[in-house]
């Protein structure tokens, strides 16, 4: 299955997507503004949550503006998280690009992370629908919220499963929620309809975020575009350590490494050790299990092009390595 | 005329903010987050903002429950500029407490802003008034935009009046607008009322800022909280000195400072002659004019004890020396 096959149904809509981020990217009279925005909207993804909307927009017909206009939108929310990410992580590149934080400094990229996060604002404003917007803001606050809780509660190992759901939930599945829910929202489909997308989208959210956490172990540097194992060596535990500490030789490693940072020897004997067990199995079944809850929740609704690239779009989530 | 007088209309409902105020910062259930939630909300300032939403509110009868929440919000969105602020300009202290950035780090001062900014949103929203949620948006944007802008254009003395003015309204006056502008919607005032407080709001904003701007240059160091000539010292170019280089010698001593800016003695000396000349009379009367055009606006509304607050808010921006 490729990704061209899943977008298919929508790809006349995402090309639109396109358009008007390349519109707003080149809209700004300030020319320093101009220059930044043109770099960080070339940079742009896969534009897979735009993708969400257009697909959950699927299900009752509506004349596509105001669904266009979300899923922009949202890609803007997208990126304007990643300009303060690389600003709160100091990254240098990100894709093979260099960040606005490393390359115009940190202070040009709180201000541009604002400007953008608030343009993508106005933009769902332009919907005119009250429970959309009201979904975005709360999205924004649950992205900042799920970075916070990702650094207070890092090189604690005592923060289990629970705790890490609710920050990939923060983190990632927020926004894939919102913006499935608000694709089906102003499609204008009935509420049943809006929930079993919603609920989709969030679980296709946690998978991608799981698989995400597998490929910093499992990857190599060239696919993930990082040092293989990056979440330990910041501190950061996710699903695979969660499983891999369940061993009482490598927690004691854990725990010994989380207490001096400085020692990449043991950093790399760990991820050897979790390399060369069964974690990546584990942690991708439990990515399936999300999957499969899913597929499931769209059991319901009718069978069209779009219900057919969204259970696909949930198997893609599983197979892609990076 | 003292601040208190100019405050006895909305003495209850300004409580009623500060209440809100308080209930969020500790509402979150993430301990760090708290934390720091109460501590940029417990040094927060005179309400001014939330105040222009009161009072422009008082022209149509209404249950006074949005207005409030919108006051809340605009307070929000201020604090959250200044925590974003502080970190662009590497602050030490605001008003004598320490700033997240200084003490926390950057990195948390950016995600605790996002996530005020956010909050702010979702308050706004809870209105269920579009054209506020719209405008509330843009003065995001334009706060942003704003501070990009004084730093695209810092160091540069060609820049003069017309980018000042954009420039103050962008970074101030944008907010004061839409605080006075929603009070008035949300109460139901009808459009002329409504653009009649807008354009009171945005000329108090100007005033405002070139009051700021001058005290700059002529308060103590006690008074601003900063030392004397910040804004030069930083290579922003305001109204003072733009009055001041219209004398060929002094522009020609700014000219050589900002090439060399860490010549603190040239600083000093062109500080000492903005301070002896008639820059800070002349700038005064730019703001009187801006008051005096403010106060012009209010002139069909009926008079009542809201009224004649507004019209005291407006000499008292000029009055004040911190």
């Amino acid at each position: 299955m490729q990704a061209s096959s899943i977008l298919k149904p929508i790809s006349e809509q995402l090309q639109l997507v396109d358009d008007r981020l390349r519109e707003f990217s080149e809209s700004s009279e300030l020319p320093s503004l101009k220059d930044l925005l043109i770099h960080v909207f070339d940079s742009s993804g896969k534009l897979a949550r735009p993708a969400l909307t257009l697909l959950t927009a699927g299900f009752h017909p509506n004349d596509g503006e105001k669904v266009i206009t979300m899923a922009t939108a949202v890609e803007m929310l997208h990126v304007a998280t990643l300009v303060h990410d690389d600003t709160v992580d100091e990254s240098d590149t990100r894709r093979g690009r260099v960040t606005v934080s490393s390359s115009w400094g940190q202070h040009t990229a709180v201000l541009l992370g604002d400007y953008v996060f608030a343009a993508s604002a106005t933009y769902v404003c332009s919907t005119g629908n009250i429970r959309v917007i009201k979904r975005f803001s709360e999205t924004i606050m649950d992205l900042s919220r799920g970075q916070m809780q990702e650094t207070a509660n890092s090189r604690d190992i005592k923060n289990g499963m629970d705790d890490y759901l609710e920050r990939i939930y923060f983190k990632t599945a927020s926004l894939f929620s919102t913006s499935g829910e608000s694709g089906a929202i102003l499609s204008g489909a009935s509420e049943p309809i809006v929930q079993s997308l919603k609920t989709y989208s969030e679980k296709i959210g946690l998978a991608f975020q799981v698989v995400d956490d597998v490929l910093d172990i499992t990857g190599t540097p060239q696919e993930i575009g990082k040092p293989v194992g990056s979440d330990l060596l910041n501190g950061v535990i996710t699903l695979p350590t969660i499983y891999a500490i369940e061993d009482s030789g490598c927690r004691k490693k854990v725990r010994l490494f989380l207490e001096d940072p400085s020692n990449t020897e043991l950093h790399s004997e760990i991820v050897d050790m979790i390399k060369h067990s069964d974690v990546g199995e584990r942690s991708y079944k439990y990515a399936d299990q999300l999957v499969e809850e899913a597929k499931l929740s769209l059991q319901a609704l009718e069978d069209n092009d779009c219900k057919r690239s969204l259970l696909d779009l949930a198997d893609f989530i599983i197979s892609r390595n990076n």
